[in-house]
């Protein structure tokens, strides 16, 4: 199949299938480790060809250690024998990395551990303590105000013990071996835009990357967001001089307009095909400049590894009021936005997939295209739409600019160009270049 | 004479001049080989001193061949002995390049050679031929309505013989060899702005170079479009790097403002010289970026030559309602557009003969200005004009940067610096520093 | 005393402090050379380490000679033994560098050594002739106006004889050799805005820079304008390459915005720091290119020295109607615009001596803050901007960019970024990097 096919002008039914396969994920219990990260990336890999990589507690991973692996059975807060906090019912309830206990205490012992959000009495909010040992419960103010006085049961039935973090990668080979890196985290629990969005927008690019003849090679991984992304980063470290454009996501599905974010490098070759998507569209969308503050372009963009990896977005970390809390549910999601931003990850990738250099065979005045057959025939926009992508790329390769370059300076749509540059390239008018990346 | 006559601030009748001209070229029927084309040289060779150069029809130039040479002496529709289309009436009427045709027929089978324009129904189109032989008359939307069923004697007594192309030539020597190429185009019949105007403008200017001071040469080129610049080119590979800015002329005539089209590679002496001259008016000229459409410019900057040559117009190619048609006549053309014009391509003449670079001789803190009766004596807006001319010259003098870096950072005139600059150079101050183009 | 203390926030009486210091410096008669001179320097030496340098008249200096030092005792214009124009009134009344006359003339011989401002019918121009022996008086138009025919008796009492040129030096070592010239121009007699408040804020500065803790040396001059920055710069050619940063200052105690002139570099770091403090203010101050108009800066900028060197004013350089008349007196000043001006260099020189770079010394990846106690414990804005400056540095400091850089990339205050630098170096996650200015 052509890689013509990647992307496509109509809706297809991606918008419903990820907000599916959303719906499947949304109540396992992840976190950086364990049980609940492992059944996430297995539901992915019956999708696409994943492999899913243990990495032991305490290997030693850049600055960082692998930390213990959590698990949970359940977790609840009783009185006189009735659950009024209980994991079972959203697990958010549970401060992620809580370590065990078993305890009855009265209230004013038991409320340091008891975490609300004020300003929104019925939502619950989402805490993680990774690094230092505690234990936690969260809750809706609403419930927290209608706790009386006395003695609670405090049960958190969890293990925090060595074994291993979990991540996922999918690598899917081109003709070339330069490789594409694209990103979600996977450690949120029932939590939707963040990172369910993520992960269902991934996977149904795995399943559209792998179907098409690929030019370039992609890399999905699937990771536990910071430790993640640095124990992978650890673990390959001669292999990243191979990645020439990079892509982490995050919260896709909300109704907010597309935001990328640049790589700290600034003009790296996905910045300006990811500039030129959403340059050319008439809506809110737009490109911000890095910032150290995110995801896990935070790790990929350490001055150490300098990856040219942007971030795109809807909402972003931090900035929606709904963030890490239980509002951040599937209701918050429309196939719709997965969709949009669905095919605007497709169509970077077809900017760079088509981003080529080639030399003009004939660079001495404009070559004769009638006797090639390469005079549009009748007139009309549409012939000389094609006739000036032909003299455009024709005018432009001399060998340094790139497709790119010649879509960015006239305006032209890159496909079209790519025509043309096919259409030359069949009449001897044109030799590729190898690219330097 | 001094080069500083090279514009003049009052109307001087060129306008007119440049008119009369083109009313006396009008009639000829032009093509891009031909009796017609040599007429025209002819008439211009009356005015400035021009070579005509003709090459032979099947010569290799750069990826084309010289074709054969196209000449008529007559063509005409007739019915009933009575001509409905007739060439004496207009050029325009038949399809340039059209092979001899002498035959009856019906109007079913002349139809499909029948040319007009439904949008304008009393316009005559104006149609080529060139690279593929057939034949062919244009004519007004309503003469064809009204003609009847029935036979036709169709007629066209022309030739298509080896022969030769032939284009123009002047070249003024100035005190350096650099050069600045000025071309425009020859090869088209009764149309009026598109070619007549650049014609005459290109002759005028010819006139007025001829009798200042050049410290450039300047080399100007009649040439049939498109096959007469490659033509140009491959006979004179040898001698393109003398070529330090250039400039094609083309429908400069009618009323829109000016537009100069930088050359591909953007940052030229000619464009910043040309952006330096439109940006200081108070007029809707305008500056645009380099595109591979329109005159001889696309030969000129192929990537293979990559010249400095950028062009001028007001109507562009294509983008005036009359292009291309009868109505593209005399009347669309006003002696005081003609002047603007011309004067304009003086002044962008005049920065590229002024862009010398100096160096400071006293380049430690200000020279004393007084003692060497630089200071101005008197006070007033004029005075403080030329002691910042002065001070900028010194200033920026460093061997690095011309007048008209000077020029563009300070916001002064340049013929301002260039006063001062020889005031200076005249007081020990400034050595001069050859151009390195 | 660290050099946190450079700049304060709350008015701190600085204001009050200089205007009480111009009002003392007022009344003396300066002009290039001479007593006055030295009188001003003497009382600046009161407040701050100044040495007084003498230049003998005669001296070559770049360009120039040092003229003829001139002193005058008394001057008056007198009609029947009564003063109707008297230098005991205003040292303005005389022409500076007048040379002696004692005479008896005609009011007709008299009027073309009078000066007036016809447009300010009640304001004393100020004039000076150094450089043509000459002699007159500056005097109101409506004092000009009442002036009766007849003979006047007219006296200068000056001497214009060898002498010396008299500037002050003073200099502030710091813990680098690195230097930062500041200058102010002390030739102007009693006029106040030009030159009391550049004066009176230096003189300030020197007491303030004394004080503190300095990374890098400091370099005040008090100078004759012109003359006096011409023959500093020939005698200290072999040391100019100390100098890292400049500024010029004068006219800084009106009420109009601030205005800071590039360097003739225009991305210096004084360019760079100063348009860093200006831009984070909502005001009309601003920032413009370097022209080669003035004061000191057109000689520091000359092209044969091109030093780093700014400058900062409110009114510029003949751009306020009051300049070089009476009208420039202490009422235009104001304390507070005095102060503002002053705590605006402060901060200038606060970015200066916070400019460092560092190395990230766990560069892959971001190191684990919270282990070395550096992630903040308790939440809110405070704690993030503590927590993103902690970022920035961390990645960007790659030894290439400094905290500057950082400033302007990420928006962030560099008093913020410095404090976290600070704390990351402490914690073992940077290196400082020597400065290559």
């Amino acid at each position: 199949m052509s890689s013509a096919a990647l992307t496509v002008s109509a809706a297809t039914g991606t918008g419903e299938s990820m907000h599916a396969f959303m719906r499947e994920l949304f109540p396992i219990c992840r976190s950086i480790t364990g049980a609940g990260v492992r059944e996430t990336l297995t539901a992915v890999g019956r999708r696409i060809p994943l492999e899913l990589r243990e990495v032991p507690t305490g290997a030693a991973v850049l600055d960082w250690i692998v930390p213990d692996e959590w698990n949970i059975r359940d977790a609840y807060i009783a009185k006189d024998g009735h659950r009024v906090v209980d994991f079972r019912e959203s697990n958010l309830h549970v401060v992620s990395y809580s370590e065990p206990v078993r305890a009855v205490m009265p209230l004013a012992e038991l409320r340091p551990h008891l975490h609300t959000l004020p300003e929104h009495a019925e939502w619950i909010p989402y805490r993680t303590s990774y690094y230092s040992r505690t234990w936690g419960f969260c809750l809706a103010q609403r419930q927290l105000d209608e706790l009386a006085d006395g003695d609670y049961e405090v049960v958190i039935d969890s293990t925090l013990e060595p074994g291993s973090l979990t991540y996922g990668e999918c690598f899917l080979q081109g003709e070339r071996d330069d490789e594409v890196l694209l990103t979600t985290h996977v450690c949120h629990p029932s939590l939707a835009n963040d990172n369910l969005s993520g992960i269902a927008l991934l996977t149904e690019l795995g399943t559209r990357l792998h179907a098409v003849r690929r030019s370039l090679s992609y890399r999905l991984l699937f990771i536990p967001g910071t430790i993640g992304s640095i124990t992978w980063l650890a673990r390959n470290e001669g292999q990243l001089s191979k990645i020439v454009a990079g892509l982490v996501l995050a919260c896709v599905g909300d109704s907010a307009p597309l935001t990328y974010k640049r790589s700290r490098r600034g003009g790296a070759i996905i910045d300006r095909a990811a500039a030129y998507v959403l340059g050319r569209r008439d809506t809110e969308d737009q490109v911000v400049d890095f910032i150290p503050w995110g995801w896990d372009e935070r790790q990929f963009n350490s001055p150490g590894f300098d990856l040219p990896v942007g971030s795109l977005n809807r909402s972003r970390e931090g900035e929606y009021e709904e963030y890490h809390s239980s509002a951040d549910n599937l209701e918050l999601i429309s196939p719709r936005s997965l969709e949009e931003a669905f095919e605007t990850v497709c169509e970077i990738i077809e900017v760079l997939e088509s981003d080529r250099s080639y030399v003009n065979l004939a660079p001495k005045g404009e070559p004769q295209l009638g006797k090639r057959g390469l005079y549009p025939q009748v007139g009309g926009p549409a012939a000389e739409r094609e006739q000036l992508a032909l003299l455009w790329v024709l005018n432009q390769s001399d060998g340094q600019k790139s497709l790119l370059d010649i879509a960015e300076r006239s305006g032209l749509w890159i496909s079209d160009l790519r025509v043309a540059a096919e259409r030359l390239l069949a009449g001897g008018l044109l030799a590729a270049v190898d690219i330097a990346a």
